[in-house]
């Protein structure tokens, strides 16, 4: 029957956490409101949750090259060709926030190539589609074409690097069936 | 650059329509308070209009053996496996009011597999889904163990033939690319 | 063992349908010395049948731009990737007909990229293949670029709309295990 | 637009070939009336052409375990997942012939699931399916489940050495895009 | 023409690196004899270099539960169906060496159904390679039959976050066609 | 558990075998020191083993247009696609020798897309893949381009019937589950 739990795996209490990790999460739910899920199902496994979080921050907390609302839209795009119910629920409401439009995600999540992308936009998110999909095939014909549109070869790693990270959160939120906070399907709508 | 329009197809004026179809089209709007772009997006063919939605009418009007959610579940689930945008937003809409629950939607869209449903909505949900993605596959067996799991004949007719009436609807709808009204994202959550 | 039922849900009597279904029945059988089982298929449902044949009607009864014979084209083409066995013979034989062509049924469904087609039908079943296969990544593009090979906007329609509804039979066809009748085979070759 | 040629690649004169490929050629057209373009489609290539048709022989022209009509089954339908042409076409013709029934080459090439077999002959044809899409996953169970089902060791490697060989034979028909001759079409209906 | 760089982005100088990023590559030196290329490919990010290795350290250099070269087994495995060129070489040649086994990576990256594995491997690497094609559709029961065959949760959680952060490395490397040293080619063959 | 057999059917022995088939398989024996096991592996089947190993010879034992060397590519690139153990392993040896290349062989059978090739090789290898996963889509435009490159048509054939023929032994390989011999991992490395 329907089943609420937040991971199948183990979801520690707070107090049982590093001194590190429980801050981390404070912080967090300080500025949110609510603690994140994924924060809680990674807690099982300390040296995995930070550099996890480590890798989240490089690639998502800055805003030099890409912005961070097309930050959030590889994030979505790429989570939904996956089929992960928590990133996308997650980021999509990131994404509402930071592109400050209220369409954007479920018209990312459901149908990628029919989303309101500018022209830039739309380079990104089929090169992040692409990453995602096969990543084998790239050629440097490819790679070139990205430039000639004006992405700097800075920007095409983080769209590279940024689809391969949630490749693998992706992964791991299936695997434990991570459960988004109901809080997030309503944000910035 | 980022493009508004309803349809790529003739959009015509409500003044011009045939009157059955203009009764309809404003039976709708005096309902629902605005009219679903289906509506005028269809409209340039009165003849497949009102075939569409005679089908439409027949196979989710109805509430005896599928509840009018579980019809509306169908929609959703098989609508996101063929990326359409309008049918997954406008039908998300219209599931979160008739299940009475706004995660619903974004679950069953994003991932059929982790959405929060009954055993019998799980049932129902993945026999949608088979009918969907390889129906030429359908066993006698199959069908079968659907009846075991307590469903009847009819209700699995109706699956199928939901789920084939959206078939249909989700290439028409992606030809067009038809743009769900604004007014959808948002209700019901 | 083998089974050569029509259809895997009710087949009704024509002594038990509504006079304007048996008058359809009637009339066809009249015109084609037997009746075809989609027609018994279906029968159980009326206003499902009536939908499903105004539909048809509206989509294949006419050869204002495309001709008959390329709308059975695309019927044939895209009941094949969708292995639908009821389609593909019944519309194999009309499109012989149509056509005038004994070859051209199992050209296309075996490979309709060898069939003998000229280059405006070659255009037609690439385009049909598109929407049946992969509707959601359609782009202004390869819209505009069908309309530089000569077809109009109407003709894009009526190809877009076969399919689509074709999407809609194979997969009911499928579910029933509609048989076709033995006639179908051999005629017209 | 539309081209009739046999193959892409050369087709000699009977005149120039060796005397054994002539003596091959002539006896089949005495038996059958014509030769079929396989024959000159692979002459170019004398000692490919002998191989070809030694390993046609010695897999095709026996009927000790698997039966003549068996046999063609699984080109059948193993050449319609490959869209071959020429193979579903021709060897859709001998299978009429062999399986003395109209029907059975056009559901096998169009749905082998719903085609009329025997549950021995389904058996047959599922395994032959799995060795032209997968054979990379074949495990012992599935070998063992055949030989359960009442196979011999030496039918089920038959089945998959034939379908290994039209793998083949598929491959090169697409490649020169070898055309069935007419007579094929019609015969044995 | 071949090209033999080591990456498609920038490869700084050792001497321009972060002291804590030149102690980590001088120490892999030391150990393996040479730098393997992963080091100096992601080097031109710090931040993310510093991320990756936590999270291959925490997930690679233990042995509770599975042990090393069964970790090096996901990888192999599942980096193989990514056509990841550098994972399947470098961490071929380890796997070679954890296991004492000359065969087993050429096994696993060509055909991982028909490597020489225990039941125990066998289970890993199938549940390793539905995290990697398909982690949106597990189940709990799928969960449950693992750990029917043994496994503890911990261990799946290994399996599945070790698929996803390779899924993530295999991504990286081919977005920057990352080479593998000559070496790997040939070590503890 | 581990299992080390040659194949699933039976494996005579060598005197039981046709003095024809006794003969090659002592003269591959003396000339490479030991006997594939496909020699062995095919030899329960006389006549299938002398069309396999005629069809080898008259597509593999020559180098007028494709070098040996290029030839092997073309088996090793498309039996990976196929997932045969055999084929990758024996023919991967085999094109390190003839390509006097340690790292081809792995290079191809991981991502033929990024191994190192000369242009020429490049589009050997391309069209390759292609005849072996989609021969059924190969237009009349692809062939000519192939021939601007620079390839003839010999070549081309060539490139085809190599890729069909493997198509066939990487299907049987599989369904016989055929080890290779342990010499091949580690030869020419």
């Amino acid at each position: 029957m329907v089943n609420h739990r937040i991971s199948r795996f183990p979801v520690p209490e707070l107090s049982d956490l590093p001194q590190d990790i429980r801050d981390r999460i404070e912080a967090v739910q300080e500025k949110s409101g609510f603690v994140p899920n994924v924060f809680v199902a990674l807690a099982h496994r300390a040296d995995e949750f930070r550099a996890f979080f480590a890798m989240h921050d490089a690639l998502m907390d800055k805003s030099d090259g890409l912005s961070k609302a097309e930050r959030e839209m590889v994030v979505v795009a790429t989570s939904a060709t996956n089929n992960c119910l928590y990133c996308v629920v997650a980021h999509g409401a990131i994404l509402r926030i930071r592109a400050k439009n209220p369409l954007i995600a479920d018209q990312l999540a459901t149908n990628p190539w029919k989303a309101d992308l500018s022209d830039r936009e739309r380079t990104i998110v089929d090169f992040a589609l692409l990453v995602a999909g096969n990543s084998a095939s790239i050629t440097d014909d490819q790679i070139a074409a990205l430039e000639e549109k004006g992405l700097t070869q800075a920007e095409i790693w983080d769209i590279g690097a940024i689809t391969a990270f949630f490749a693998s959160s992706n992964r791991l939120a299936n695997l434990a069936s991570m459960r988004p906070n109901d809080e997030f399907y309503s944000m910035a709508r």
